[in-house]
């Protein structure tokens, strides 16, 4: 029954995408040992301890948010994945964000005077708490599955939380779907110790960390190996490394699949160029996240006549 | 009497940054209207709240913080100045992060049972808590400035604050300079309506927002005109447009200013190739932060010399 | 009356191209004296002798053959403006290959034996004479002017010549227009010392010479200048250099005219990349050679806006 | 005993770089038939004749010369080479110009009052005859073997000609290694039909056509898809189309073999980009003609590591 870290505690967003991608059987092959997909949630309190816990062999995989619509990518995840030993993604899944509001089983709106709130959910539902619960006054929690928490020991009349932090705190909806920005949505990725890739579905995505010499232009002949190869780059962020001051580190992600030969051969070429490459995954995405690389099959069939003598 | 907004409330690292960059002399020319340079901050309660304020004409300026070398990009502030009306970028300043632990005077270590603690904050001071005050229970706050507002009215002991908060709030420092990482720092900019950008100095960052049509090596060919002209490219982000599932914006930091041949040949080159490029400005850094541009002098006189039939 | 050398004798198409170009007003202004347009040629020996003619100011002007669509880029002329002192291209005109066959007055095609040809010119003529002439004996000219020459001194009885030198030399054309292959043609240009380039005219071509650092991708990195301001490039060929073996010089022809924005931009460029760059001209070319250089003005008034604060 | 087509008649240089490419054993294994490497010249009176020998199946293989330091590329063979039926090119020889001054025995410098020459050929002695047969008067010849028939013939007194060309028709050499301009050479290459390249040396080189769609960038792009891999292009020549106007072939020489993983991997990108490649084939050059391509290996090995969840 394998272990899955995540980032808790109990009822957490992260714990939800965790819940679904097991129900979904988007664990690697070999990770869901039985029919009833059986695994070990382990909370932790940061996407970093989560990760961690695999390289301790604490746990075998690990849960954790990597992008977010509105606050952007995921830092402690990002350096997570680039530092220490390697690490390799193995199944993505997407949640729309959606709070709840929660309370004790019969509270009604009119007796709620104090809300508990992670500050970043806060912000997310700022409009909605001014139109329905204009007169309670914010109190904040240290995330959205605490502030469940505090509602059920009485340190607040209602909270910003989850769907999930209601049930497993025995705790009332007052409202669900609850945010002010439509389209919201955060991604969560299924983290491993290195290994063979999920099989290439032809709607996938594979991610790289670059360290690039410190001279300009650099990067740009670095995406150049992907676009050449007619590779969609659908990400990049860069973060500074922590030895060296003015020098970065940056994430790509790109449509495509280590099993295809463009991006096979654009990893080669990275390979060579980068002063660094570390890869960290290639997953099916489900829906295609952008225009697939192109096949590579009839040049290859073209080169071998060449190099044979024969025709094609 | 020039206004500026800020992310506050008062006592914030932000409060700090805008009281050095003003006690400094780094308002652009006609902000600081006599020889005390006094100016009327005016807080508000998130980045894009003082950003707005500028759109609104209820302030002259904005100081809001834009990068930290441990959270990465300031979100709100990348999406307040990316969207609505254009705003221009006219100093930055960069602050270590250096948490003061805060108490009412007279109040000894060994008093301390609660600290509050804004989580961002929490998680940036947790070895030093756990070796100084290992007894002592977090409590959130929902701001740094906040954490000491919550000390002097006495909802807990100490506090994660800074020490300009200590000041405003009649508050001890306990500790001073606290941080568990080496070399955290917050850069913050000073942010106004579009005008001419500050002189250049030689040591000059130049930022853009591109938005690209959305086709392979679209990004790669914008960043190939900085790169072909030897123009440093010190940071890129990509933050998804909310208009459109799947488009990106990009936000390039560049060495030198828009009065640098290079740079200036570059942003047109970005103008005529990209769907829209939203120019955030040009002004000094103070230290070199890369390569400087190269210098186009000396080619210009010569191609002045091939089309006048002179000589070069 | 300037003077004009060219590649001669009297009755070249050399000297035939010079003619019309003279009788189209094709000279540069200044070089045209009075309304009879009246010049001076003087025939030189070879393509090199007769730019050597402007070096030695023996001569303002030369007219030589460059491009061959049969026989291709004509080397003795490339040679002559990439070595030396610097010329410049100022006007070009094209001919359509087409052989006279030449007799002394009142012979018959049954009479003739021998038919004199300059090798270049018989292998060009081969099907013709096989199916007119099909039993006179080739006999070898240095010229096609001479092949004319030897007919009128009677040491042949027919010659593959020009319709130019037949009238020269007071002979009859027992055949013109003769050529085997459909659309040869032959481009001439008109050379002189450097000097200001004729006018803009939206319809020009610019030529230059590169000499490159012999590393892997210099060249690429030279025509990316052109290519990424959508300059069309026309022509390229590589000339090795005479003082270092395995090095070349490259001729470059695009589409444009040094007071295109665009081309001039690229050009500039070119002289910061390249180890050596030699203008040889911006010329009109009478039609379109291809895609015309892109606009640059609304992206200049653009960047002239951002720089001074102004709206646009 | 294979059949050679060779640009004729007996005697010229071409054949004299057969001779020596046949005696140094470098035709294609299965070429040679016996231990004393005997073959069948057959001389033809063009390249493209030569060429077409082969397409017709009167010849198994053709030399002919491809490159002339002084004249340039060899027209007749790049077109006879681009245009038909795939040939194949299966290696090269270098010789140095150097003509002999050709007599009938007996013949004294003080007798000589005719020289025979080649156009071409008596372009590149101009200086030496004018030093040392300043009286004798040039008569023009088709071919330099031809000149040493006219000698033989008694049409004229002296040629210049070959060293093989006097041993073939028995005349004496009153000088040799006669040419104005030191480091003249011209390569010749050995073609066939299609087939399995020589065996990779390490010193190789391999040619192609490419033709390409009409737009900007066309070019530049293919180039890039050799210099992004680091493999050194050594010569590119632009050749009309002959179907249509303003469009080009580009013939592309560059360092390695088709068997070098870059070249290899460069060749499969060329096919996919351009609308025509032509593979002339890759061949040893004996000495290094430029910078070798690099090595993918150590990538291949990673790239299989990442793919099969191996270390590397």
């Amino acid at each position: 029954m394998p272990r899955i870290a995540y980032l808790g505690p109990e009822g957490t967003f992260t714990e939800a995408a965790l819940l679904q991608m097991v129900a979904g059987g988007m664990l690697p092959p070999g990770a869901a040992a039985g029919p009833d997909r059986d695994v070990t949630p382990l909370p932790y309190d940061s996407a970093g301890g989560a990760l961690e816990a695999i390289r301790a062999r604490d746990s075998d995989y690990a849960c954790v948010p990597i992008e977010n619509s509105i606050d952007g990518p995921v830092i402690p995840t990002l350096d997570g994945l680039a530092g220490g030993s390697a690490l390799q993604i193995f199944a993505e899944h997407t949640l729309d964000v959606a709070f709840s509001i929660v309370t004790r089983p019969g509270t009604r709106a009119a007796d709620i005077e104090t809300v508990a709130a992670f500050p970043v959910a806060a912000a997310q539902v700022r409009s909605w708490l001014a139109a329905e619960l204009p007169d309670a006054r914010l109190v904040p929690a240290y995330s959205n599955a605490a502030a469940a928490q505090d509602v059920a020991a009485g340190a607040a009349d209602a909270g910003v939380s989850t769907a999930l932090a209601a049930q497993r705190y025995g705790l009332a909806e007052l409202a669900a779907g609850v945010v002010d920005e439509a389209n919201a949505r955060t991604r969560f990725v299924l983290v491993g110790a290195p290994g063979v890739p999920p099989a290439r579905t032809g709607a996938d995505r594979t991610s790289v960390v670059l360290r690039l010499d410190n001279e300009p232009g650099a990067l740009v002949a670095a995406m150049t190996e992907l676009s050449i190869r007619g590779i969609d780059l659908t990400r990049i962020e860069s973060r500074p490394t922590r030895t060296e001051l003015g020098t970065y580190k940056f994430f790509l992600d790109c449509v495509g699949h280590i099993a295809d030969e463009a991006v096979g051969e654009a990893l080669k070429a990275l390979h060579r160029r980068c002063a660094e490459v570390r890869y960290l995954g290639s997953w099916p995405t489900g829906a295609a996240a952008g225009a697939p690389p192109p096949e590579f099959d009839e040049a290859a069939r073209w080169l071998q006549a060449r190099r044979t003598g024969g025709s094609a």
